[in-house]
């Protein structure tokens, strides 16, 4: 899509033009037009793109993302949104200890949408991706849906290293990389009507969250012996883990990566910092289990993991409420 | 997941069971459990999948699938609509000339919708990608939405070759392998009301499309010049291919396949059977450009296209009312 095609794209989108008002193919062409950063020989535009993956393997994983379920436009532009969408895939390919390379990005859009909202998501995702390397290759659009729903895909290169996945066949020290809870707390924030400007780093990290993604590729190669991203919550997350190590771990909440902001932002709400810390989601963290005697410039220790013992979650220093076993916990859709 | 974890997430769920009745995660489970055909080290269960490319490359494209928009439950069954989602991404990438291996799934379900139309379009998307041998290696459910929306990526592998893009360098024939227009007459019956047993191929055409996938990488290794997948139709398709070659194309009507149940069904409802073979889509034949002098068995020859020409597209033996040029046709979503 050239630039001068872009043009006569927005040249027949007027302000408070909507998705409704343009054909799928024009609107089609309007969003591959944003998208186009480095032009590629095949795709968007061809029925398939082709993606190059010299490791012989590839990464690949999916996630949807609903208006007033993962995010809400009063609480964050569209362009946010799109950053967002993009930042869930790229955090599990980065949760391999791989490399994103490419996504592919679906929209289902209420008709009345207007198109300012979606050059928004797509500027937003086109700008999550790019400082990693990755483009948006392809994708599919259809007007139809009561709320935006947006599909995204990614890619990822594992450039020659074994995938680091969730089960750990040895114990290790369990290590997070990335915040925790900031998130949990710049959403609670926005729901309590609190917009203070001291607060700005935590509702910004709820809008726009900021996944360590270098350090995925970064903990494999220092030998990470299993790694999940924190989207769920940490003792969720772990859960995963444990599990799937049929393992047993402890987390020290003293260990925690604390910040004196969510201290007061948990005062002036009244909520405990440490339900933020171990169960808030989408800050998208990374939490490896390194070998013991590794050192991981950047990571915080929080405490072990050790697989075979089927022992379950213990935590130390906060009472979970019983929600650190094999319950299920932390939440359905929504 | 095992087949002892399948039984327990089926135990939670009896008849009349909904979405909004399991959590996420069991929700989860159970689909993975459904879609567990060859069991895979990694993916579904952990941040991502890993799927061989042995390639170097691998060809990936992504389709969103609306009820009431691409399919109703009055005239499918669930498992004809996991079907036909598959359908659209696997035709998407034989078109490329490669054969699929690997697929994601994403689904926004509203809350109420019965488990067991979940269970039918999981079996429906599995059962229409083994034969081919590729495999859901990932996916993400939501139970937000007020229609079923799936979201299904493709992967596929070149072997070898170079993909087959939409834009022939060199002048030759147009081929068409597949059906042209039975979809959409099964439609025309649906919409009509009309359930004669004589027409039960039409109707089964519509609910599920049976695409030519393995001709794909055939008409590669035949030489193809270009290719596409019919999903818009033969006259908005082949307009692909000849503004993505700036060339010009004809058709012969009377060379398009026909058949006489086509001719039938068109008298039953008053309608030209042209319209059908020139505008229905959602057949996914394949339309091929092979040089002159190659033969390919299966193939319908209806006419050329020559590059560099911009002489657009003309249709000899039918008036399309003049949408065979270069004007915006062929539909908006829905």
């Amino acid at each position: 899509m050239s630039g001068a095609q872009r043009t006569g794209a927005d040249a027949e989108a007027g302000a408070g033009a909507t998705v409704g008002g343009l054909g799928e193919f024009s609107l089609l062409a309007r969003i591959a037009g944003r998208f186009a950063g480095a032009p590629s020989p095949y795709g968007p535009g061809d029925d398939a793109a082709v993606v190059a993956t010299p490791d012989g393997r590839v990464v690949a994983t999916t996630d949807l993302l609903a208006e007033d379920v993962h995010f809400r436009f009063a609480w964050s532009s569209p362009y946010d949104v799109g950053r967002k969408a993009a930042t869930a895939n790229l955090a599990d390919v980065a949760a391999m200890g791989a490399v994103p390379t490419a996504l592919l990005v679906g929209m289902a859009l209420p008709a009345e949408t207007p198109l300012a909202t979606v050059d928004g998501i797509v500027d937003g995702i086109r700008d999550e991706c790019a400082p990693l390397g990755a483009r948006v290759v392809g994708g599919d659009v259809i007007a139809a849906a009561d709320r935006v729903t947006l599909a995204v895909s990614a890619l990822g290169d594992l450039q020659g290293r074994d995938p680091v996945t969730r089960r750990a066949s040895e114990a290790g020290r369990l290590v997070v990389v990335g915040r925790l809870g900031w998130a949990a707390a710049g959403l609670a924030l926005l729901r309590a009507g609190v917009e203070d400007a001291r607060f700005a780093p935590l509702l910004e990290a709820h809008r726009r969250p900021q996944p360590p993604y270098r350090a995925g590729p970064a903990l494999a190669l220092a030998g990470a012996l299993a790694m999940c991203d924190v989207s769920d919550g940490l003792l969720g997350d772990l859960r995963h883990l444990v599990e799937s190590s049929d393992g047993g771990a402890e987390v020290d909440t003293a260990l925690l990566p604390r910040d004196p902001l969510l201290d007061a932002a948990g005062a002036q709400l009244g909520i405990a910092v440490e339900d933020w810390l171990l169960s808030g989601g989408d800050d998208h963290a990374l939490l490896a289990v390194l070998p013991p005697g590794t050192g991981f410039a950047g990571g915080c220790d929080i405490g072990w993991l050790r697989p075979g013992t089927r022992a379950g979650v213990r935590v130390l220093g906060w009472d979970t409420g019983g929600r650190e076993g094999h319950a299920h916990f932390g939440g359905g859709p929504g």
